[in-house]
């Protein structure tokens, strides 16, 4: 893996921002997952007084080759149709984008489609879809390397503009199975447990989907390396989103975990940096069944569970209103030095 | 309990509804709890188009003699001294009734102190603090009628207002007791299970409290009237909750039910007029013990769960975005008929 220069949270801070979420006028504790949010971002900014600013939800869309095995109900087309319709407005991300002040910055990874131009779709389009990971590899190592850089780079860009919060999304038919596969090869979980639904398969079509990624991981035919593994089985908008948070991390910026896919690129982003955890607040725990799983194993504890199963970066933009009130909540609460109520804890 | 004229939601639109959001472009299902919400709210309002206008989180506050028994870490004097910081500004609901556009509607239902005027709290003020319901009741069934008609009196006023979607929070030590007692008799769960450590009592004190309310259940000397014995254990500020609650699903406003306090005068309500359920969406599981086991005796499940134990509202106000996700969702989102998107289930 590329080096990124993410750094631990200095402890000295840690005690401070205690003391001040502590004496703020309520029984102490009673705020709660905010008071651990609030404790979290400001460790994460070094500051007694965190901001949130500027709030990105980065979308990689891309195609994958082993959707061609019949391993999910989205046909391909699905993927540009759906990148098209979040450039016109009018799906899931872009309500819940407008509703919670998100920008939407869409990034083609590599859909099978040419995109034209002037919709505002980022180009890092690494190919037509990956290879078909059933018969060899879905992107060289080169290839990986590249969309680390490029997701990377789209982080720099809303960095640039004053974002200080992000979060990643993806669009990409197919787009379970590798996060399946990436599932499998980061936690040591049985394939059957990492494999569900997807977009809709039924329990046949569940049965068939782990039967492809079970073939697909007895023919692999590289080395012991992680990181060749990820590649072989992954897809472009995944690694793109890995390099995404990994420069987040770097640049300091609080990172809000999706669902499924994302998680699964956290795992594989935290396996190569821990650090990178430091920075990342678990959105929401999504209704694909083995994302639980996948949250305990890395001992993630998510601040939603909606029962969405839409991607898309959804559930971590559902999640922003509660990051931001342990931010109001830190910033604009009295403290009990300052008003006359009796401190009785 | 005095008349209100709650009605089921006319069943004939619930159809269309699904049909509207399972057209819309994503997998069917895919948005959860949205989904839910979205119809569950279209049902109150009978619209296919749900709106939510000018929320309100109305805070009643009142003191209790069950208090003088030493069942609360909090001293009787917080209760005034919140009730003016609420006024100032400050505390933990202010913050998020800005955060989330709400109406901070502050309400004296019978504090211990004189409250002066000039701070916008709304005098409803029934006496200064419950009776002590260990030796006899909290309060006649002339002031429990009373408490429900002064609460939905001020759910008249801000729906006047133009307000559709209320919560309502509470201040007032020592009134997990009351709420306590409010649970065991509406679920027959034991009185052990019912008690929890409120603002923060250590085991040793929550022992005392479990006693204190043991003893004051033997000492009930009322008549099998639930409803007598709801205004014996009560307390001003539930009884003008259960008020409120049993107006706005009157007057077809969407309740937020906020944590351990107001599920139980949600459960009170429901007894007399089950209906107001159908406008009830619970915003949040709280942190004190027997929430949970209160809300799977009424079946209900919490849109959030961030161990918040702190009142006042705070639960259902943090709830309010999801909900607004609801309805924007339903009215925002393009159907697949619109855009040329495959529907491929």
């Amino acid at each position: 893996m590329r080096h990124f220069d993410i750094h631990r949270p200095d402890e000295a801070i840690r005690s401070s921002l205690i003391d001040k979420i502590d004496n703020l006028t309520k029984p102490k504790g009673s705020l709660g997952r905010l008071e651990e949010l609030a404790l979290q971002i400001g460790m994460a900014q070094q500051t007694l007084s965190p901001t949130l600013r500027n709030p990105c939800n980065i979308l990689f869309a891309a195609d994958h080759g082993i959707e061609r095995e019949g391993v999910t109900v989205s046909p391909r087309e699905v993927t540009w149709q759906q990148l098209g319709h979040f450039a016109r407005g009018g799906a899931g991300i872009n309500f819940l984008c407008e509703q919670n002040g998100f920008r939407l910055v869409l990034v083609d990874a590599g859909v099978d489609y040419d995109i034209p131009d002037g919709h505002g779709i980022i180009d890092m389009k690494m190919g037509r879809g990956t290879g078909n990971f059933l018969h060899g590899p879905a992107m060289t190592m080169e290839e990986w390397d590249e969309c680390i850089s490029r997701g990377a780079r789209v982080v720099d860009m809303v960095h640039a503009d004053g974002c200080n919060v992000v979060s990643f999304g993806e669009m990409g038919s197919g787009n379970t199975s590798p996060s399946s596969m990436w599932m499998h090869l980061l936690t040591g979980i049985s394939l059957r447990e990492c494999v569900g639904a997807g977009a809709g398969l039924d329990s046949p079509g569940i049965r068939h989907k782990l039967d492809v990624l079970s073939r697909s991981l007895a023919n692999y035919s590289g080395s012991d390396d992680l990181e060749e593994k990820l590649a072989w089985f992954g897809g472009y908008e995944l690694a793109m989103a890995v390099g995404g948070m990994l420069r987040a991390a770097a640049l300091g910026m609080i990172i809000i975990v999706d669902g499924f896919i994302m998680t699964a690129c956290m795992a594989a982003a935290s396996r190569f940096y821990p650090e990178v955890l430091d920075y990342a607040v678990f959105g929401h725990q999504g209704d694909e069944s083995g994302h639980r799983l996948m949250l305990e194993a890395i001992g993630a504890r998510p601040v939603l569970n909606l029962g969405l199963r839409l991607g898309e970066g959804s559930g971590a933009v559902c999640a922003y209103p509660i990051l931001l009130s342990a931010v109001n909540m830190i910033n604009n609460m009295d403290s009990f030095a300052k008003v006359a109520v009796t401190k009785y804890f």
